[in-house]
């Protein structure tokens, strides 16, 4: 049993609404630490055994398509033991 | 410049609509590794210069504040470089 971890960021480029509120959200709460913050997704898949070298394409593919939007996100492929 | 990482996940025994969705979409488009899913939320904080111990514990006590609630939800800190 893998777990396939996917961490998808929109782009730096593209404004971030959910961070902006959170950002302006801590100093109110009297948090002064963050100079900004991003908001994204993080998506933990569950399988079998540990994956093959098809499989990871095969997850790529999926974080390509249905995870992430590559026009506006970044993702990050990982495996976690 | 140091990137604060704060990733927040559902509890495991906490249902999750949103990563059940994406776990029964995926074989719909022929994606068929997947045994679940889960997905949390990540947050990226940038501070300036390397969070100091004093600063780590106000990230801490942020994420259990606003960034995640933890009667249902867990969090991990991390920081990276």
């Amino acid at each position: 049993m893998a777990i396939i971890v996917v961490e998808v960021m929109l782009k730096p480029e593209i404004l971030d609404p959910q961070g902006v509120a959170v950002g302006a959200a801590l100093p109110r709460l009297g948090f002064t630490f963050a100079k900004s913050v991003r908001q994204g997704k993080r998506f933990e898949i569950r399988i079998d055994g540990q994956p093959t070298p098809q499989q990871m394409q095969e997850i790529e593919k999926a974080a390509a398509t249905l995870l992430a939007n590559p026009v506006i996100e970044t993702y990050v492929v990982t495996v976690q033991a």
